[in-house]
């Protein structure tokens, strides 16, 4: 029996970044709020309330409070009102969606049809709509696109779709319009993620996928894997059941971006004490089988 | 047995506007030269030179005489050298190819590399990439791809090649670069033509294919077809081999965009006459099976 873990699990730098960010400030004021969750984690959400780092839903709960930025961004229009009322802003966003943000508004300042590669249902992908001129396709994939021609189309992706999607995507586009303008906005660690988790997927026969379940990263790592071999998407160790292990021999474990390492830790030591084997349990991530070094994650 | 003619067969617009260009100036001067082969099918290269309109291959030979831009387009130097000698041109290029090299000027000034998809020896090619900066990659397909990563790439295409190449070279270049610009190039009644050749491929047990031997867009309909059916691709009647029907009930025909009409009823005609059939001959293509009405050609 083989417990291996995907190498570039867990926490990307968009989120490390955003956590570090809202943990420094919630030592700064003495009350913060995040418009909306800062991570798609519920796990670390909860923590950080623990810390004093309140989630609220929309402006007018914000009542002043110095507020985070999600790192998914939020709408330009949201943005804007924030600073017209002199809110203290700590803004989360991951520079890679800032990035994403930025060309939205170029393609479409340059008379683009932008469509949207992504969940329309995102925050991401939600503010990232609100920095076009408002005349934006989303599509979750090519069976989605309008049947018509277009002229000059510009494409934008979600971070944390994979690049087959934008690639099946391309290819439907480009009979339809004189000019296809793609910006690969596919964050890079999301595509070593999913390729790390693939080929560990390939020497399996069973994949773990942790991290939240609203989270767009973790559901396409299960996506991915699941194609290959029996995959379980879970949030916590808890949700794992002994009888998954049955007639396994090789369990692969992978986690999204925003999957606490203590959470995989966890999962890590709940499968140990199900196999009864006399491995032992650890207490850090870089203690699991499969990640050469902390660099690699 | 039946014989069809697979619709939009021949002369493209851009080789009917051409051959009417260089007709009707051979009328008004004395001695008028073409810079190459004005078209590439050599039999109306040949019926051209009868009407006075001369093939050089050089600029020394011109001689101050009038000079003809084949339908390919010369490179950017050569058009100057012939403007600063005070040469009168007559520039029957093609305006989809002229826009081609709009594009592919306009990418490489605003910093793209510049990939073409193309015949690195083809006229229009070899025109096309004097329009860049001069660091232009041409590529006959994707398997050519230096194997490197790119910031921003601008993709052209050769006039006449097909859709699935220029598909194909985009998904492996995709994830390689942050941006990716294609211009789809391919021109309309190339890829309308190829079509209803694959159409009529399918349907056909024998494929005849009419046009130059140095004609790309006439070698593309020979490759479509040949991966379905039996091709022979031929430039006159009488390379036709009386052998190619044994045994065939139907046969289908199709002409490269610079295949003159006499040469495609001269073709019906020896077809014809092999199979001893009571069919009369024909003296206009519009009499031949398949072409619905003059427009669909």
């Amino acid at each position: 029996m083989k417990i291996r873990i995907a190498k570039n699990s867990g926490f990307c730098f968009g989120v490390k970044r955003a956590i570090k960010m809202a943990e420094d400030a919630s030592k700064k004021y003495d009350e913060i709020v995040t418009l909306g969750s800062i991570i798609h984690n519920p796990q670390m959400v909860k923590k950080l309330e623990q810390q004093g780092i309140h989630k609220v839903n929309s402006l007018s709960e914000i009542k002043g409070r110095p507020t985070i930025i999600r790192s998914h961004g939020v709408e330009k229009n949201t943005f804007n009102k924030l600073l017209e009322q002199n809110i203290e802003i700590v803004d989360t966003t991951c520079p890679y969606v800032s990035k994403t943000q930025e060309y939205t508004q170029l393609l479409g300042k340059a008379g683009y049809q932008v469509i949207i590669l992504g969940d329309k249902n995102h925050p991401e992908v939600i503010a990232l709509q609100s920095y076009s001129d408002g005349n934006t396709i989303v599509v979750k994939d090519a069976s989605e696109l309008p049947d018509k021609k277009f002229d000059k189309v510009g494409v934008i992706s979600q971070t944390t779709r994979n690049i087959e999607d934008l690639q099946n995507l391309t290819r439907e586009l480009l009979p339809r319009c004189r000019e296809l303008r793609i910006m690969n906005t596919i964050c890079n660690a999301t595509s070593i993620r999913q390729k790390a988790t693939l080929e560990l997927a390939k020497e399996s026969d069973l994949m773990i996928v942790i991290g939240g379940r609203n989270s767009s990263n973790t559901k396409m790592l299960a996506k991915i894997s699941g194609k290959y071999i029996k995959t379980h998407h879970i949030e916590v160790a808890e949700e794992i059941d002994k009888k998954w292990f049955k007639n396994v021999e090789n369990i692969g474990i992978t986690a999204g971006a925003s999957t606490p390492d203590w959470i995989i830790v966890e999962v890590y030591n709940k499968i140990i004490e199900y196999l009864g084997n006399h491995e032992k349990k650890i207490s850090k991530i870089e203690d699991i089988p499969g990640l050469r070094s902390k660099d690699e994650r």
